[in-house]
């Protein structure tokens, strides 16, 4: 049995009581977050424009655009909900099998695999059940084929979420439509001649485009490959196939035989953002909550906060004194001013009238970044972060952490998760919907319909409808994103 | 300036008058030619498929599927004719710059930018004159980064009329939207990461359908950077651009400044396929249709047929006793014989009961191909092929032909191209159609509007409709094609 079948028949044999509990709780929580991200994702201007897109072609109004009060066809759906997914960068990301794996190859596997599952789910009157088997066997396919991926692909220039969630989404849309094995063969031949993305569109709104076209993609490869459509039936092994082409090889032994075994999700796992900003600045920014809720600590106390981390960090950590939310984002010194001064770092945090004020610019310029020489020794697989907090009352406080919440070694709780939902929600959401699509996720395999779940995902059809119908005749600002 | 820029700049700034006259007259043709094959492509199963799904999604009925009477979206209308212009492998062809070119390197150039300007002019309501500067410049644009990408790119298993054709398809949209250079600069990054296809899923229906997706997202990238959709400035040359990621780099000396420079229509030229059939038996079935035309041959007065060629012709027409049509294109015994019997290789001959008719068997086993020494030693830059006739009454003929009619070396007059196409239109359009879209193509600079060419391009809508809504309910099968 080729590669190209091995993953087509794990999808078509496995059904939901082969699944774990282990990974359908995990699940559940990838899910809540990737909805999470794609309703605030929904407000940015790339997502914006791709709803009005997706109106200025029309046709069926059959499933839900997220937090938009809007809706569309199955594939334009698809798109518009995966590129709200990204839109944010605060989307989870997939670890790697090998501790020498590039920083970055892999993909955000959620977004892809879930845009496509939710719009193609609806369309089917799945159950909860349904809905959860196809998002785990999509994000199993997508994760395991990238982890096997030569890393040639991401270095010569290829956004792996871009080029592989297709796949995932391809083949949780072919379970939902119950296609068999031969069918699924050819749905991945269909999906590898759609993979595409490049690198050196990150920054701009096309980066998260990536993200749900691959999700489109897989629905599209999916619905032709049903209706018979040919394709190669060995599209991921063959000489002129997508290994080859797109990287050059792969390393089988990281895909053959391993496809739930065990599931991607529980090993090496699966990390989720726990704030809205670059990753490598996640441990110090946990780090400094934790500090200043555990000794209490106010601006007007400290004089002085050194952060230490591998010299990766100031590499990409790049604004000693940001000037606008994005820049923010990037900023060892915003990350420590706001997490001290408002003991949060959420989406209302990371905005440019925050990072203009004067209390966290005073601050700001107390906050240093330094290489620590201890932590650079201990290599770059994590992004280890050492901060010293000096009083004025002479006191010193310390602490030390290698990875942030929402890393498989410190997973986030479901409260936690529940709070970054309703952080991203709120913006688009009546505080009741929110509340109640975190109760339903919770239960999510219990539902015998998503009808209730994606009302309350649905938003606000005439409030936001009426912003969108004004949005969509003006032009958006051309500036290209850092 | 950057070479993306430069692209850019190069179709911003031409305007109609700066095109020679003699590109003007190509362009006709092989627009005539275009429109021709996608008409008949249109009856093809894949086409088929296609136009049912785009009817799934429904949308906005603003413009035309040709030979259908259905109307669709402007992106979706550019998949579905872009799938129908490559379902027979009978569209043009681009010749290389250089001798030494891998053969089938290149684009089908005519296609993607067809179907896309094609759907566009039509939504976009524009003249004769736009259509054609829309489609000199997208295939200008197509052919000159096809030309410079380093031979990496097919030899590792790409597609480029799939993953170039897009970037043609782009910057004819954009022209026609009357998008600026800065727009345009956008539109290519974004069409850069939408580039994709795999030449494993050559011989079957995912080939063609690399064409629709080339020319759908043509349409899309342009959609999305006219609403300021943001993109990378130097997708082409970037680092972690285009040519970077998928062929390892490009010959600069190919492109830069060569734009237009000639138009690449002139020199080296693009090559229209005379025969719906494999390109390797070109030269060869020109010539037996010459030779019995001038020495009126009959079957019956035919002892053997000897063929000589290089040794890649054997390699690629392997079929010397064919049993479907589809074999029948790749079997210089075919050819040969039914160019006898009917003095014509058209579509009416490349069919099944043909291939089983007795008298064509019994032909075909009189027939033989060998290896020429002498067209050996010549090289593979060409199809040199030599045929001998031996009658029974003991006399010889002989003939050699380096090319087929439809290269460049040897193009075809309006005449035979108008052949060609009312070969392929008859099969969807009623005839008194398909002599007008002739006539409307040929003084196409003269019209004010494209309605009257595309209302005879259309097809009968009931007719046709009620065959698609019948077909549309049945699977078709799945083989795949050699």
């Amino acid at each position: 049995m080729g590669l190209t079948q091995d993953v087509a028949n794990f999808v078509s044999k496995t059904r939901y009581r082969d699944i774990p509990t282990e990974v359908v709780c995990l699940a559940r929580g990838f899910i809540l977050d990737g909805l999470g991200v794609a309703l605030a994702g929904s407000t940015d201007d790339c997502a914006r424009i791709l709803q009005a897109h997706v109106r200025q072609i029309g046709g069926r109004e059959e499933v839900t655009l997220l937090g938009t009060g809007l809706s569309a066809p199955v594939p334009k759906a698809a798109l518009a909900n995966g590129v709200a997914g990204h839109a944010m960068d605060y989307d989870d990301t997939q670890l790697s099998t090998s501790k020498e794996a590039v920083y970055g190859l892999l993909t955000h596997p959620t977004t892809p695999v879930l845009a496509a599952v939710l719009a193609t789910g609806e369309k089917e009157k799945i159950r909860g059940k349904d809905f959860l088997l196809a998002y785990i066997l999509g994000v199993e396919v997508e994760c395991r084929i990238a982890d096997a991926i030569n890393p040639h692909h991401y270095q010569s220039g290829f956004h792996s979420t871009a080029t592989m969630g297709g796949f995932g989404a391809a083949m949780a849309v072919g379970k939902i439509l119950a296609l068999k094995e031969e069918a699924l063969i050819r749905t991945l031949g269909i999906a590898a001649s759609m993979a595409s993305g490049l690198r050196e569109n990150f920054g701009t709104m096309t980066k998260p485009l990536h993200a749900g076209r691959a999700a489109e993609n897989g629905v599209t490869a999916a619905w032709l490959a049903r209706e018979g459509f040919t394709a190669a039936l060995n599209i991921l092994e063959a000489r002129r196939g997508f290994y080859n082409a797109m990287a050059g090889g792969y390393d089988e032994s990281k895909i053959a035989g391993r496809l739930g075994r065990p599931y991607f999700m529980q090993e090496p796992g699966i990390s989720i953002k726990p704030y809205p900003s670059g990753s490598l600045s996640h441990p110090a920014q946990d780090l400094i909550l934790d500090l200043v809720k555990e000794h209490d600590l106010h601006a007007e106390d400290i004089e002085s906060i050194e952060v230490g981390t591998n010299s990766n960090v100031p590499n990409a950590l790049i604004y000693p004194m940001p000037k606008t939310a994005l820049e923010a984002k990037f900023s060892i010194p915003f990350c420590m001013a706001i997490g001290v001064l408002e003991r949060k770092a959420g989406i209302a945090q990371f905005k440019d009238r925050k990072v203009r004020d004067a209390k966290v610019v005073q601050l700001m310029k107390r906050v240093s970044l330094y290489v620590d020489g201890e932590l650079e020794s201990l290599g770059y697989d994590q992004v280890r972060s050492r901060i010293r907090i000096k009083l004025k009352n002479g006191k010193m406080i310390e602490g030390r952490y290698d990875v942030a919440r929402g890393h498989p070694e410190k997973p986030m709780s479901w409260a936690e998760l529940g709070e970054k939902f309703k952080d991203c929600a709120s913006l688009v959401l009546p505080r009741k919907h929110v509340d109640e699509a975190i109760q339903l996720v919770a239960r999510l395999e219990q539902l015998e319909t998503l009808r209730p779940l994606l009302r309350t995902l649905a938003g606000g059809k005439d409030r936001r409808a009426k912003r969108l119908k004004k949005s969509g005749s003006r032009k958006w600002s051309h500036t290209r994103k850092s």
